[in-house]
């Protein structure tokens, strides 16, 4: 296998896949996403994570940790591309340039693949449409200690740029599952969980709620929030007070601010 | 005052300086700033802010609150202007093209004219980058009933359209100001305040720290957190749990917790 190739050109055939990276339909066609930025591919590398391709600015500057980082790839068997930092920058976008970029296989996000007693806290998004806020929402998990994020229905893709970015390496290191309503109610419900959701409806205040474990965090769609039938399947529908003019939080927020109370309550000082 | 104008071109002067209303250099020359949709400007009505401009496509459905703005704004001596609609998209932006819009004028943000005692609690960012933090902070403001949100150093534009977005109305209902910390620190000595921040430096748990009004809970730049003499001047350093791989959460989640502790604290139940 050749493991190093120098690219000059923007047509470049591989220049032409990495871009389509960008777009989801051919992330889902190539099993494949982009992640960008040395502190992110640290925090893979880390992780266990290593990339396919170790795409590299030929402008570069030196750092152990990319050293590092190429070695690894090298010893598994992954290919390094050197490129004009012109021709990077057109592939990882203009508005954020970097010296180095990895193509990573996407994970297996199957339901099956979670192992719910492995942590006290899970997080759920139902619909969430917002790449930044899921990739926050991956980003609070490693904070609060949770065992991953369960994407419900038609949610932002976890694997877009966007969300990789936002979940600041997250991505690597929380367990991701993708499923729709159907599949995971008769999931949850066959073994422990405490299934806990963000409302509006008949909710008692998030902080008089006695949380259990596992217990699964649920926020929903950024405009519609949670549909009743879901709600209603829900050990504990739970609301977070809002003085204001407005009726509802940032979804990501609100995943937070319920969290942290679930991590206060499991976690007694 | 001429206060009809219908629009066809997309050269239009009106259309240009609509447009250039996306970019701060210009948003800073007119003081002036753009909010799209309906829910938006129904917001900023219900909040007593009304558009200097308003400008609707002519494909529009009616709508019972559309024509109470546009009656409000007639009755102001605003301006209606109506648009073919793939005009006004291209004044909105491809991405979320709404039926209407409104061009306000900038608010005064000097601290001088906030008025610290009409709240117990105030959101404090520092040199925030990313404008959809900063209106997620607007909109956490309004939830836990703080007075408003004071950028200090160099900080995203709250006007910008992703922040006025992201702030969900709530940049017409908190309050606003923008200081550099040398301006910030005499205003906030003069008066009765605590200052808190969200710190990693010898800092107490947040949940055992002791709130006190007005209390100004402080967040600092997305990537280097606060400088350290900001925070040795600092009532309270108070720190977040965090259970993973990652030293950080994201600043407007970090805010979020904060504010719903602080709120806990002030407000027992």
């Amino acid at each position: 296998m050749q493991q190093r190739r120098t690219i000059t050109g923007f047509s470049n055939p591989l220049v032409k896949f990495l871009r389509s990276l960008r777009d989801k339909k051919h992330r889902r066609r190539e099993k494949r996403f982009l992640a960008e930025g040395l502190r992110l591919l640290t925090d893979a590398r880390e992780s266990g994570k290593l990339p396919e391709l170790l795409i590299m600015s030929k402008d570069r500057d030196a750092h152990p940790l990319l050293a590092a980082l190429e070695a690894d790839v090298v010893a598994h068997g992954g290919e390094i591309i050197e490129m004009d930092s012109a021709v990077l920058t057109k592939v990882t976008g203009k508005d954020n340039p970097q010296s180095v970029a990895g193509v990573f296989a996407e994970f297996d996000t199957k339901l099956a693949a979670l192992e719910r007693n492995a942590s006290p806290i899970w997080l759920v998004a139902q619909a969430m449409r917002d790449p930044g806020n899921l990739g926050t929402m991956l980003r609070t998990g490693d904070a609060v200690g949770a065992g991953g994020l369960i994407l419900l229905d038609d949610c932002a893709d976890p694997f877009s740029v966007e969300a990789v970015r936002a979940s600041m390496g997250a991505i690597f290191t929380q367990s991701l599952a993708q499923a729709r309503w159907d599949e995971f109610l008769p999931w949850l419900r066959s073994g422990k969980a405490q299934l806990a959701a963000a409302s509006l409806r008949e909710a008692q205040h998030y902080r008089d709620a006695r949380y259990a474990t596992p217990c699964f965090v649920m926020v929903g769609n950024e405009s519609q929030g949670l549909p009743q039938a879901y709600e209603d399947e829900c050990d504990l529908r739970v609301t977070i007070p809002m003085l204001g003019r407005a009726d509802s939080l940032n979804a990501a927020i609100s995943a937070a601010v319920l969290a942290y109370e679930v991590l206060a309550q499991l976690n007694p000082r």
